[in-house]
């Protein structure tokens, strides 16, 4: 089971039951749907045949043109739409077979869904704050005692930027990391479902399509910048090269064996909004900026508290190490690894996050992750007075939410709660 | 590539080219969105939360009085909602594990899937008009011989009613797969996506899991019966037993991986449709009613031209053998089997259909699948005429597609093309 839903469903029951829950598990956005794109969907609920395995034309053209607004040249015809991101991730590995270098950490269904198709995850370190990129350096010697060893490694999944460390590894890692790709001859599945919650936009995350463009899928969805999750959307773009037409004809025989098509009535919505029209523009930026204030609220408190935790600079994800506060968890609370730390804030807490180990690291490391898309409020009014408040910090649903990660955060350090 | 969505692509680009073609190959419903449904879908388009990965209780609740008004007690907690019946079958496999059994002939689908996830398919022919259903006389010697070379198969899968011949397994028949099943200790998985297509409602199709409730899984959708294909919705149900609950706890967790939860709008339209109001049990009605006369007015031109054909009992589907033809169209044509059928009718008469070995078949039999479900007109006014019309073959377009039809039967019998 997906960590991070079950994670989800076990704080909603909670919460269900009464409890005040403070939901940093999942990576949900907890944001409503731009009316405009609300509208598209209903407009196209009529829309009832399966249309093309790999989407509509109007949905390949627009993702091609919002690649191509971000340096990738892209032709429709290998584009490939699904139902979510994560099922093309899925029939990728299919289509690509062999074993998959997975970095570590990184996002808990990568390993999961290799395992499901019969393959195993190589894993590969990170280098420190280059999160969602295999360290070059480690990745040479992975892959050679893989083969060694009779395994038969054929792709390397990243993060850009990464889940769960909120970094973005910088333009010469994912340059080497190319580079190595081509030397070890793996296709590289780049997941830049993230690419659009940089803060500064002025330094957008590198993709590695620049660098192996002949061996680079690059995949994305509306899920984390527009916050249709529950929709199911999502695209994936293949090379221009004879590894990416082979690529691409695997992967549309596999889709038309696993989900036929993405949804229709979506498929028109994800059209519009890859088209990137200025209230796209404008609700992308909104969610950034208050992605960006909540996060760097929370890891102030984090660092504040004693745990390290790495600059971050994009997403609504942190990755706190508690490893300085070691001796004291563990003679106040019995706490000595990640697995403690998420039963202590759940159970004494009703904090819902998820242990290192969830992301793949062995060992049960003392570090969480921390995700905070969920703190704009409940309904879809709150929600929208985060997107649009001055100082989204003194919303009062959101100094609630903060006072109880500084209740859990004092109990669990054994600091004063601070005053606000 | 599933070959009925790969013919009606290439089908689609003929027709966009300026062709007169008859699509016959794909099942797609071309009939219109109940306006209800629509409306349900639009109205819930704010619902942009992943939701739980089985879907909302909302809809597996309904779902589960859909199956106890057709006898079948059910746990909304173990039904399980994806996107679409297929992504469903897929999932099963998985969480099933080991080789698995299917009918010859047999949906496109399952074979394929089975060899997605490593699996091989143990096939077992159907005995003459129990469609859908392994010939239980066969299966046990399948399954040992299966068993001894070493193979694991674990599971069985049936369709009922059937695609791709129209027939129905008798209650006789399904009652020894049940009992075989238990014997063999084997999984069914009871596809019976068209189980409210059945012409004669007095005589439903019987399930198998009135016999091995234990042991069978039964998937559903809303494709067939109300024609939302490109919504992209299913539902199974697990079974109430040690099997069922493991099986389930498996299915979600592949699920979770797979594609996190069913689109969210899409629920909300689902929920109400297997709640079978008035207003979607009358188009049901209809639709059904719709296809049996233009199935049954095209039985009959193949019966007349020569062919065997299955009396047809359910669905939009026939299977009509030419084996009776088979000098004729030797001497001719030069159509020898189903490959040449195919391309006879498409090249000469742009009428699409699939060669029986898409189905499993070996040796490529002079027989096709062809497919009465896209006759109805080409848009949304057309197709409500043919809903409500007393005498649907009078219309003008279906006429036509009738003509056309006729025109190549008869050029590939020798007939001479019948006056209407």
């Amino acid at each position: 089971m997906s960590a991070t839903l079950a994670a989800d469903e076990a704080l909603d029951r909670r919460r269900r039951a009464g409890e005040q829950v403070l939901p940093m598990a999942g990576g949900e956005i907890g944001l409503p749907v731009l009316p405009e794109l609300r509208r598209r969907l209903a407009a196209a609920a009529d829309a009832n045949a399966y249309g093309p395995v790999p989407g509509s034309q109007a949905l390949r053209a627009s993702a091609a043109g919002y690649w191509e607004r971000r340096g990738l040249a892209t032709d429709p015809g290998l584009v490939v739409a699904g139902p979510g991101s994560k099922p093309l991730l899925f029939a990728l590995l299919l289509a690509v077979g062999g074993d998959v270098v997975v970095p570590v950490p990184s996002w808990v269904s990568y390993a999961a869904q290799a395992r499901l198709v019969g393959a195993r995850p190589v894993p590969v370190p990170i280098a420190a704050g280059q999160g969602g990129v295999p360290d070059p350096e480690r990745l040479r010697a992975a892959v050679t005692a893989a083969r060694a060893a009779g395994r038969d490694p054929r792709c390397v999944v990243v993060t850009l930027p990464d889940n769960p460390t909120g970094t973005v590894a910088s333009p010469g890692t994912v340059r080497r990391l190319a580079a190595l790709a081509r030397e070890l001859d793996l296709v590289i599945v780049s997941d830049e479902i993230y690419c659009d919650l940089v803060y500064d936009t002025s330094v957008p995350a590198e993709s590695p399509a620049r660098h192996a463009p002949e061996r680079t899928v690059v995949t994305t969805g509306l899920t984390k910048n527009l916050a249709v999750g529950g929709w199911r959307t999502g695209v994936a773009r293949l090379p221009d090269s004879g590894i990416g037409r082979a690529l691409h004809g695997r992967l549309v025989s596999v889709a038309s064996q696993i989900w036929s098509s993405p949804p229709a009535p979506v498929q028109a919505a994800a059209a519009y909004a890859f088209g990137e029209p200025p209230e796209v523009t404008e609700r992308v930026a909104a969610s950034r900026r208050l992605h960006e204030i909540v996060v760097r609220a929370v890891a102030g408190r984090l660092t504040a508290a004693g745990a390290r935790v790495a600059p971050v600079r994009a997403t609504c994800y942190l990755y706190p190490d508690f490893g300085p506060l070691r001796d004291h968890l563990a003679r106040a609370h019995g706490v000595h690894g990640g697995e403690d730390l998420v039963r202590f804030l759940g159970e004494r807490h009703g904090v819902g996050v998820l242990p290192a180990g969830a992301f793949g690291e062995l060992g049960d490391p003392l570090r969480i992750r921390v995700a905070t898309s969920r703190l704009y409020g409940e309904d879809d009014e709150r929600r929208t007075a985060a997107l649009t408040a001055p100082d989204p910090l003194e919303l009062p649903w959101i100094r609630r939410y903060l006072e109880q990660f500084d209740t859990a955060l004092a109990d669990l350090t054994g600091a004063r709660v601070p005053r606000a």
